[in-house]
């Protein structure tokens, strides 16, 4: 396979910062399309998988997942884009394709493993794992690419490909529209664009708040109401009340107190917590009593991405972000950590070609 | 209210066995019928009841939910029944029959809590509780009354009022058919139901067993397939199977090894286990990438109940009984708690009469 070398920001350890690396794209292939990434969005999971925080990190590792650009070549079989075109790239660049999930536009279900957009096994370039969008340019096969409406802010636009179709999928899955009432847990990447969306979809839309701080951002993000969660009188108000529930908290937290406050039918989904529920009990009793659901949701398929961008297009939606340099990335995780950004860091990757 | 007294089979302390006793029955109003009691199944909310297991039990206590006989009186507004039908009531005697879950017919989440038909509040006789099917006779609203198909076996439908229903709902709530696979954990009163309606409604139906012991007595109620969920390879051979799980376990377990079982979309729903998981945590991760769900369910609306012993008369599904005595209630009891019944004790209440 030929290859040839473009300019990344990258970590060659976990305990490293990023700086300035090379890495490998591939060429070309007949069902390929090149993008010069314009924009990259900063994910919560770049940072833990340039930190090792989960396990499993290859380095050199270079993350990003939110990416969009403009179009520089295409493969001989190349029918959705071309030379021109803007162009957007998410959490997956391959699957297999064939199995039922992948039959049913569910790649990020595969049953094979997708491959991620970063630390995914290469299928192209032996031994290597894959390089995310805090780089120059990506070479990626063209089901893997998302169209970009041309009239939104770009940048503001590539937090859609994983914090956007992260919190749009569940809210088309469970059928969010004009007659529903969903409440956000956590008001983040994730849970800012969850208020976006569902109230695009013409939901009533609440958030789940810890403290009163929140609530004129809530507010202005499109929230209907903000219940402080600590506030025994205020979660009494909202028993029984909403359809969905999407839960955005990275972090073992009790779920018991918002399952009281789903209709009966309804569901509480958790799309930020990958890991146990050992401290905090999970009690039956509110699902049994009103027939409610916990379930989990996992970013989206290509399809829906491209609906969830289409939508945005429509309804003039992106994600509050705050523009930063490449260089700038390790500041820009120190302030991450302490939820110090409203709402997405967003990557200009012209930074990197200076 | 005018009341007349009827013998029944009560406790008027947890710690005492049932014995004959005397209540009050209400006279029939407009909508009521009266039902003289031919069987009554033994579920084991009604020894919970007695012994104030859950708390709140109010005494005397006369339990039995899973009610079979025929009308002997009508009111003068009755227009589903008339003297001589058979007639059937299950776990609810009445409603708020107003708010939008009872608009719905989802009784069993009434807004305004359901009536028990034993332990609830009688809203006839001021400060009474309600007295259940151990007794000879009983008035209900008609609204409450289920129609019995003529062909099954009378005493053997007794048990469809509450181990039908319950595992019925979820089965019905998730679609689920001849394209299915269900699984079922533990095999009871709930249970042994759960494998005969799935197989009803032409599913491939699997038991989960933590011993080969019940592999026989599983087939023969029509599984087809009993998986060892301490056998790891067997485990592994049914990952991402499943539709639907009805686990009808009724005290804390692990739930995670079955939510790998689990297909994309896949949802275990709770209908035994009405407590905390608070030993045993509750990952996130199977959830999360499959986008499988843990959901609740109770019983089931009186529609869903008609229609259950409607399709249990087309398809002649009925329980496997052994009939006892009412004098041999506190017996069964003792048997119950050991599991030692194939499935579900019914009372032949002609015995109430000697």
């Amino acid at each position: 396979m030929h290859t040839h070398n473009v300019k990344a920001f990258g970590t060659a350890a976990p305990e490293n910062d990023l700086e300035l690396i090379t890495i490998k794209r591939r060429e070309i292939q007949p069902k390929d399309v090149e993008i010069d990434i314009l924009y990259c969005g900063v994910c919560h999971s770049d940072l833990h998988t340039a930190r090792n925080d989960w396990g499993g990190s290859a380095y050199p590792a270079v993350p990003g997942h939110e990416i969009v650009g403009r179009i520089t070549g295409v493969g001989s079989e190349v029918s959705k884009f071309k030379v021109g075109d803007l162009a957007a790239v998410g959490c997956m660049v391959d699957s297999c394709r064939t199995c039922s999930s992948c039959a049913q536009d569910l790649e990020q279900f595969c049953e094979n493993g997708f491959t991620g957009t970063y630390n995914g096994k290469d299928k192209y370039i032996d031994g290597q794992r894959t390089y995310g969008g805090y780089s120059e340019s990506v070479v990626v096969d063209e089901h893997f690419v998302l169209h970009v409406p041309e009239n939104l802010d770009l940048a503001a636009v590539a937090p859609l490909l994983c914090a956007g179709i992260t919190t749009w999928s569940p809210l088309k899955h469970w059928n969010v529209n004009e007659n529903s009432k969903v409440a956000v847990v956590g008001l983040g990447g994730l849970g800012h664009m969850a208020i976006k969306l569902a109230k695009g979809l013409g939901a009533e839309v609440s958030l789940f708040s810890r403290s009163a701080g929140k609530t004129d951002d809530a507010k202005a993000l499109g929230a209907d109401q903000v219940i402080i969660s600590t506030d025994e009188a205020e979660m009494k108000a909202v028993l029984n009340k909403f359809d969905l529930i999407i839960d955005t908290v990275p972090y073992e937290h009790d779920i018991n107190p918002y399952m009281n406050t789903l209709t009966v039918n309804g569901t509480l989904v958790l799309v930020g917590f990958i890991g146990e529920f050992e401290n905090d009990a999970v009690s039956t009793k509110p699902m049994i009593y009103k027939r409610r659901s916990v379930a989990g949701s996992l970013i989206g398929g290509i399809k829906e991405t491209q609906e969830m961008l289409d939508f945005c297009g429509e309804k003039n939606i992106v994600s509050d972000i705050e523009i930063i340099k490449m260089q700038d990335i390790n500041e820009a995780y120190e302030r991450m950590l302490k939820s110090d950004v409203k709402y997405r860091f967003v990557i200009d990757m012209k930074s990197l070609k200076d």
